[in-house]
């Protein structure tokens, strides 16, 4: 299968690898290539710069973001949150008709630690990118995990948690699920609805940044307990 | 011990009940007594109404607000978040010093279902009441768990599931907690910082409510898995 990953961070490299493992075409897509490529310092999470990444995932094609969503037969939106909207705007013709998973967290961290969220309550990332590529079929999901997790959710407890998917597609959310399934070993999935359930993953980071200082490890997820 | 609820909804009687049947002296505070038994309408929730209610647990007294603050070692705040803070702001004298357990959530019914909040992301509810009421020990909790499971959180998975805390007064805390494993026998408590943290706690009735439609019961409750 073609796998196209927008955004070259933890979250982008993290699945990136994970597919290529599991022996597919991944394009990872980014802004500017030699940039990306020429960058030889640490991220703000402390993460080595993308070339000293990539020596060790040569299999992983960089490519431009319209390439990458090109190529995919699905499309991860692993972007900042922050650029997350104006960097999709641009890729409405590459993203039409194709399911894009938004992995993304309208986090700002503008004002400081611990980040915000610049959208929320009554509205959400997800839903402004659906709104924005209406005949993209966005599916929400991972987005209350942290990357590793995302990509190795057994590594806790045998997967014994949650993971929230939300998107107006039925069949695109049962691909998601069936990925979810099958690709990362995820057995416990609940689809919370359309996409303005986006609104309670996305408002779960408040939490979520709380407890990732309280537990000291950002390897933690969420269980519906019922 | 004393304990003063205010509010005689679903959440105020749950609470009221417990105390009661544990053997304490127990204040439910509502605006007009007189009212509140004359009363003889089911709530929006579809709870009876409060006289009803009442004949079943004579045992507890229904007072002022400000007789429950008054009386209390402990007080809960369990009114409706809409007027939590107009209310408590005129028991500033009465709760000083007083923990003051805040079980409310910012829930805004205004725009129809679901709910939003009308605070929330760079302040909570639980910031504006300790901000309201300086001298009293506001400490949130049990805000992430329907009535019937906060006063008993054993019916599920014999409580294999978490329980939020958050406040500024360490030993208000501390109490909370205590009375938390001894009182309602929950064992998994995660102390989440500071009164900010209620941000957290709070947004996360974001998802409470679509999980609550998309599981077809109120009974369930978040345990974070690591």
């Amino acid at each position: 299968m073609n796998i196209g990953i927008l955004g070259t961070g933890m979250v982008g490299r993290a699945h990136a690898a994970k597919f290529v493992e599991l022996g597919h075409t991944v394009m990872l897509g980014t802004r500017d290539g030699k940039k990306t490529m020429a960058t030889n310092e640490k991220d703000a999470m402390g993460n080595p710069p993308f070339a000293e990444w990539h020596k060790d995932h040569t299999k992983v094609k960089l490519v431009t973001f319209a390439e990458a969503a090109t190529s995919g037969d699905v499309v991860y939106n692993a972007l900042k949150g922050e650029i997350a909207l104006s960097t999709l705007s641009f890729l409405k013709k590459q993203l039409t008709g194709k399911i894009l998973i938004d992995v993304s967290n309208p986090l700002d961290f503008s004002k400081g630690m611990p980040p915000t969220l610049f959208v929320c309550n009554t509205d959400s990332l997800g839903e402004q990118i659906q709104s924005a590529l209406p005949k993209a079929r966005v599916v929400k999901a991972f987005n209350t995990m942290n990357a590793y997790l995302q990509v190795d959710p057994r590594q806790l407890e045998g997967g014994d948690h949650h993971l929230f998917v939300s998107g107006n597609d039925a069949d695109a959310k049962a691909q998601v699920i069936k990925i979810a399934k099958e690709w990362y070993g995820l057995e416990h999935i609940i689809d919370l609805g359309d996409i303005t359930t986006s609104r309670g993953t996305e408002m779960i980071l408040a939490v979520w940044i709380r407890l990732w200082s309280t537990l000291k490890t950002p390897m933690f997820a969420f269980k519906i307990v019922k």
